[in-house]
């Protein structure tokens, strides 16, 4: 990704960003696996309420790796209240619909509306709730907003680094580039039409030298789909070069 | 999600969706975790390449937990050319841009991508490559196109079963494309990777013959471009029979 993301690497002591609350986590593996999934979308700012297993936790150091910094950053709350006090748009998670009267946003969407959001210079948050149980009511009636993934139904049980993972993937797609599709990965330029069509006469002479443009009437339409076959690859300069090159070597012993 | 998805849960049994190649695989659980990612968008076709340590493996069942109806009906191969021999579209994701002139999509763009060449009835499959070094360049020069995940740049470093998550998730988003990929007006059906192999290698051949591949150590990387030119071409199967007429044409007066 080096290759075509130019933005600086974002590194754990960034102050900017989402900020990313987990009510109650369980397992400190999760906890590991979540900073993990932060940091591979350039977050870095995680608070924690009340994790089960108490402060610092061995095992969210082990299974951060690399991603240690974020864990040692991490900041500890007694409820969730007091976590998200100076946030000022949050978004809870959570895999169900809830009885309430609240926009729900795919991540996607939510992702867009926060960019939105952050320009007043508004700051925001995500909340996950507990691995068995996922948030409260009460949490959920605390946030902005709800989001939910779109899974397959009959099993939508996504974990909650997974959660983490595609929050902070949307929340970073919708910052990068403008464009959905990157070009080539070395940067060869395009064939000129003229060198497209020195290739495409050179290998017409040698087709007809061996007797494959037969029946005669039929040639101008072989050669059209000749032409549209290797059109359809886009060829580069180098690779016309590689095709004549090609065509030489396969006819050079032939019989005159 | 229940709430939002009005599409019928999906099993393990389905036998539509993209094929999962998972090429050596180090780790059972993270072909575990890699199953559970599929199931939680949809997906049940499971192929692993080589997997390290033999198969059936108790760590991947384990791991699996709820899709093990995935790890159960996993076919097993000898190698990649094999997994995807009746596949017509295949994805490699890589973290990292090769030096191959090869089409690179983002995942949401090969979702797209994707859904409209299936609606040609095409057959599609994704490649992923060990944990530690990823896919070779021999594997990805075997690809249709690359897949890489635009992340942190200072820590890009996705898991399998995270990268499995994030193509499931992109391509479950994705709407039914509303066109069909062939504009054409002729209804030729994408060649299989059986079928282009086999024009490749009857190429080679005769590339061999004719003392292209020269000098000798340069030979597998003058066939991997080879291989990725004619794959941006996304051939039909007339397009590789008339490839593979020429070719012969052009060798047929060669001295013995």
């Amino acid at each position: 990704m080096a290759g075509t993301d130019h933005r600086i690497a974002q590194v754990a002591e960034d102050n900017t960003g989402p900020v990313v609350v987990l009510v109650a986590p369980q397992l400190g593996e999760n906890i590991g696996f979540a900073a993990r999934a932060m940091l591979n979308f350039g977050l870095s700012r995680l608070r924690l309420v009340a994790p089960r297993d108490g402060w610092p936790n061995e095992r969210a150091i082990a299974a951060a790796s690399g991603a240690d910094q974020v864990i040692e950053r991490a900041e500890i709350f007694e409820d969730t209240a007091a976590a998200i006090a100076d946030l000022d748009f949050v978004l809870a998670l959570s895999a169900r619909g809830r009885d309430m009267v609240k926009d729900v946003f795919t991540p996607r969407a939510a992702a867009a509306e926060q960019k939105k959001i952050e320009q007043s210079g508004a700051r925001c948050g995500w909340l996950f709730g507990p691995e068995r149980t996922g948030l409260s009511n009460d949490d959920i009636s605390r946030a902005s907003a709800l989001v939910t993934v779109a899974c397959n139904p009959g099993y939508a049980s996504l974990n909650l680094a997974q959660a983490v993972l595609l929050m902070g993937y949307e929340y970073y797609q919708a910052e990068a580039a403008p464009e959905p599709y990157f070009h080539k990965t070395n940067d060869g330029r395009l064939a000129s039409m003229q060198e497209f069509d020195l290739m495409i006469q050179h290998l017409e002479t040698e087709l007809e030298k061996g007797g494959f443009l037969r029946p005669p009437e039929k040639a101008p339409d072989m050669m059209r789909n000749i032409r549209n076959l290797f059109h359809k690859a886009r060829l580069t300069d180098q690779e016309v070069r590689s095709l004549r090159g090609i065509i030489k070597c396969l006819v050079h012993f032939r019989k005159p």
